[in-house]
């Protein structure tokens, strides 16, 4: 089978044995897979990946002299069934999956390992109690978005916000977009967000923010405290050394970027008390000053994925058109397209998220 | 007045006039006046200070050309009052109080003030709202441990443990030590503890730490997970995918060093989940590989100061027994010997607490 390979730090295009279903797993061909920030992130820090996997003796390093095949946002359709499966959706049948396998020695993820292609190829392999089926006839393309929603489900879940919080999301690419569409869905406003992109804060507006920022006109936080006014009973029952900081309601803010300096920038801009939520993915060895941290007392909490839970309601929530997937998706290329599509997402203009389709 | 002046990078004792008390002021002598880590710290990163003041417009940074009076742990005599003050406790009657003067700009700090002499000098002016009367004769040495004891009762408060979690102490230099009696008072077992002195490791044991650790000999974390396992129960009702983890309760790590690089270090030991509270006053600038937090799912929480509740609720524990204060204290020393104190502190194994008394 065809498929883009990460291959001595680059996007090549070769063959590649197909891959048989052992016990438990079902062979699945790839109608579409979204290329993710990470993807990005991990062709040019894949040492880095390989560096932090020591702190965890449970995860097999990717082998960065062999090749790896990324893809961890995929649907797919059912070929064939390997032993001991129930077979209980006929091939032909349109699945997601969270990207994981069940293997005798634990799960291990799709998408950036040596021995498990992910869904940058034409073929892959799926563990059969994973696998959901695609409703409402949703096309491919929109269920590949099932992924990139999940992380922001799980993000919002994880904020754990009270009604009385007021988010702000810092960077509205994919991740942070799937962070707005989350918050608006759990009823949450106002929603503030903020992209230095045109392109992108229409996107956010779409997905449910009610009030954009250009981070080059005006500060965020400063937009974010205009719609943070604590009520004038709030404010009422506030006790005697707290009446004397600003009144306004708590912060959650979503750093949706994972670049470094962005979270210092946030302990620079966040009120006293906020709550930070990392979803972005940040490769790179980071600095920060703590003593803003602890002057404002700041909270901190890094997010990584979803649950099986979560991963299926994101499914269902686009399949019930909660969230306008098609919004997301700005162009779908072939494998022979991977490499441009890596170059091409470097301008957010032009591209939110680029779908492969393998037998394009 | 005598003073322990710091004055151009170091500690110099001159003479400094006495201070006058304005409107809602009383005048005090102190008594008794730790020397906190932090002034350790603010002798040599001073400047780091006031750079980072600009961050926080409502306060007044230090002007590092005049003579700033340390000392925000202390115990004093009232004297006199001044106008516009209710009088209600005698001159002669021992009173601690939070360092901070209410003035009509709001709350201004004591002890890193060019406008307000802390505690190492003679006298020194309190506003009259935050006396708090020094109960059951404690001696004045031992009242002044009330604002290092509020710190790690307020750390702990504001981790808000649940009975399920164990506590890990990273360091038991004072802040660590008070954490360790909060954590004790709150009821929470087992306390693990580490520390590279083995002073500081019989203190935490006094103070109530249960397990305590050279970390040149044994990996805290290790000796953490080994006390932390769960209850058959508990492993028996985990979800599938979790049961593939270890089986451990939920860690909440107290980071009590404040240098550089300790935050790291627990983000490479800390298991998935834990929650980190920091106590430890960092000025440095840090780094932190922000890819171990994420895939930890980590949640750090900064914690500075107390409340006005925690801090007597700190001087009533002291006075009523609760905590071994003076099991703390390990040397007292005159305005003369501080500059010298400041040097001995240097030595965990000889000094925990040194206090101030300016009359000696």
């Amino acid at each position: 089978m065809r498929a883009a390979i990460f291959r001595n730090g680059e996007i090549a295009v070769d063959n590649l044995p197909d891959p048989s279903p052992a016990a438990g797993q079902v062979l699945v061909k790839t109608l579409a897979c979204g290329i993710c920030g990470s993807d990005l992130h991990a062709r040019k820090h894949a040492h880095r990946m390989v560096e932090l996997a020591r702190h965890f003796p449970d995860r097999k390093p990717m082998d960065l002299a062999r090749d790896v095949v990324f893809g961890h946002e995929f649907c797919c359709e059912i070929l064939d069934y390997g032993p001991a499966t129930q077979r209980r959706l006929k091939p032909g049948t349109l699945v997601c999956s969270l990207p994981a396998l069940l293997t005798p020695d634990g799960p291990r993820g799709i998408g950036y390992s040596n021995d498990h292609v992910g869904g940058y190829a034409e073929r892959m392999l799926l563990s059969e109690p994973l696998l959901l089926e695609v409703p409402n006839g949703l096309a491919p393309e929109h269920a590949a978005l099932t992924e990139p929603l999940a992380v922001g489900v799980h993000a919002v879940a994880k904020a754990n916000i009270s009604g009385d919080e007021v988010p702000l999301v810092i960077g509205c690419g994919p991740v942070g977009l799937a962070v707005i569409a989350a918050l608006r869905i759990r009823g949450l406003h106002p929603i503030v967000a903020a992209d230095y992109s045109p392109a992108r804060r229409a996107l956010a507006e779409r997905m449910g923010a009610e009030i954009v920022v250009d981070p080059a006109r005006n500060q965020p936080y400063t937009a974010w405290a205009e719609h943070a006014a604590m009520s004038p009973e709030q404010k009422a029952a506030r006790p005697p050394l707290q009446a004397m900081l600003p009144a306004l309601k708590p912060a959650v803010i979503f750093e949706c970027v994972g670049v470094p300096g962005v979270l210092q920038q946030v302990f620079e801009g966040a009120p006293r008390d906020a709550r930070i939520v990392v979803v972005g993915v940040c490769m790179e060895t980071d600095r920060s000053e703590p003593m803003l941290g602890i002057m404002k007392e700041l909270n901190v909490q890094y997010v990584l994925g979803y649950t099986p839970e979560e991963f299926a309601t994101s499914l269902r929530l686009i399949a019930e058109g909660e969230v306008d997937a098609a919004a997301l998706v700005t162009a779908s290329v072939g494998i022979d397209g991977v490499a441009q599509a890596f170059a091409d997402l470097a301008n957010p203009e032009r591209h939110t998220k680029i779908i492969i389709e393998p037998r394009r």
